[in-house]
């Protein structure tokens, strides 16, 4: 099944304890285009400017990512700098540059019309809905946000919300939406605004899983949360895009399966953490671009050895 | 087979959101001794006051608690009193009262030289290590710490850790002790310094256990660390306790089987993670002086089912 992710195809410039990369490909649609691609087909929506050539092409194209839907728009591509330090858990912005991402206006091309998953990377919320309204017969909708939004967007961001399957955002989104610093409360304001299910990321802690009572297709329910690990990493080089791999992971995984499940959606979340933690490990895409379905299964086998009472290390 | 705990039986003033409970029995070692009451004999080494009457000694041995070991002493029983807000990841200490602690010298009686399993709760390294060596024949030993002793009494305490089984200890401590930011790195300089295994506790994220060469009895190997959840609670009415009582769950489990092996290592931070909950869901020792092993088992398998992919929910 189709997978379309509307969002920023970036240029990134990073540094961190371990190196330094300038203007290597980035952006969240990118980010979670390549994650999914190992589970499903995938089109993307984006905009880029007159520096996005074969070079960049080629990494969407090895990974038979469909990007028919990036229009070219004359000037430079989103650019967006940053660095890591210290606990490396948040990034500090030195410079960000929308260029032709200023007046992405997303239009979703005839040939995509079919996608049955449509993922709403983090954007203007506006966006977000105009998307939304193109593709009124999708299957499911998942989608991000980020403080910037929740802050000062809030009406536009409340009706993305009641269009969401699933929500997936991190512990200081999760508490400044709902207003309230426990998370389990937190969890049940954010599935009263209307997502189905919200996953909220823990970074080096994993993530953890809320259902409301319209999480699964059929007859299925889940009230309990699920809690899903991350691998341990000796060496964070980059954290770049590992929110947006794990979006790629988990909604991938969602939609290579007939129906989503309990048992498929805590599996999607161990694929979320599995991809990841794939994306820290290297710059940029360089980790993520290149990944075979085997050595992902591998990690999801580790994921369950490290998690599971009786898992028998192989 | 019966633990032995050595360390402080104090009285708390405690004020939460929830609400506020003044001179309650707490203390490392009373917490830990209740929750690993329900897996195995637990035995108390500790000092307290006049203060300390058939009042608190009735929640001990309603739990089949040995307090012979309870030294009495003229004068007041240690008193702590803090308050946790916002967050409630860390309490503010408004007042420490050491009273009859302040001259603790722990003295292990006769009829507890034959205990197998020894816990030295957060206490000065210089008395831990006195313990350790009037008890050579023990089996295992775990320990506890706190940054203050991390970070002005190094010399003793590097003392305690080559005695150490498992030192049990939460992020920060980990990060204060390697004087490394990693997680991993952290464990890896940590288990150089002596533990041949350590469990970091991440609050409401759950726990991590890493590994050294001869963490297991027998042949065992394990080289992964292993992550263990927590309940997600709505309500975390008071957190003080909830390492000491997770430390009594995991090592009360331990000492409860045969063998230790990697996968009853595996339940044992299930355990921990367990008993940890009950402790936040009221003030004091409330929750945890009050529990069957029914309920611990019901929550046993909650936890499995929030963390397991193929668990179903009963």
């Amino acid at each position: 099944m189709s997978i379309l992710v509307v969002g920023s195809v970036a240029f990134d410039t990073v540094e961190t304890p371990h190196g330094k990369v300038e203007n290597v490909l980035a952006g969240a649609a990118t980010y979670f285009a390549l994650a999914a691609s190992y589970f499903t087909k995938v089109r993307i929506v984006g905009v880029v400017g007159e520096d996005f050539g074969a070079e960049q092409e080629a990494i969407f194209l090895n990974r038979g990512i469909d990007i028919s839907g990036i229009e070219r728009a004359p000037g430079r591509s989103f650019h967006w700098k940053g660095e890591y330090t210290g606990s490396m858990n948040e990034a500090r912005t030195l410079d960000t540059q929308l260029n032709v991402f200023a007046e992405f206006e997303p239009k979703i091309p005839a040939q995509y019309q079919d996608s049955e998953y449509l993922f709403l990377a983090n954007i203007d919320p506006r966006l977000q809905l105009r998307v939304r309204q193109q593709m009124p017969k999708v299957k499911m909708v998942c989608g991000d946000t980020m403080n910037y939004w929740i802050a000062d967007h809030a009406a536009p961001l409340a009706e993305v919300l009641k269009e969401l399957d699933v929500l997936l955002i991190n512990d200081g989104e999760a508490r400044m939406l709902a207003g309230v610093h426990n998370l389990v409360k937190a969890a049940e304001a954010i599935i009263a605004m209307g997502p189905k299910s919200l996953v909220i990321k823990h970074g080096e802690h994993g993530a953890t899983a809320f259902f409301g009572e319209n999480s699964f297709t059929g007859a299925h329910k889940l009230s309990r949360p699920f809690r899903a690990p991350t691998l341990p990493l000796a060496e964070l080089v980059d954290p770049t895009g590992a929110g947006d791999s794990f979006a790629g992971g988990f909604y991938g995984y969602i939609a290579s399966q007939p129906e989503l499940t309990p048992a498929v959606f805590r599996r999607a979340l161990f694929y979320g953490g599995v991809m990841g933690s794939f994306a820290c490990e290297r710059f940029g895409t360089d980790r993520t671009a290149r990944l075979t379905r085997s050595e992902i299964e591998e990690r999801f086998e580790i994921f369950k050895e490290i998690s599971h009472l009786e898992h028998q290390p192989a």
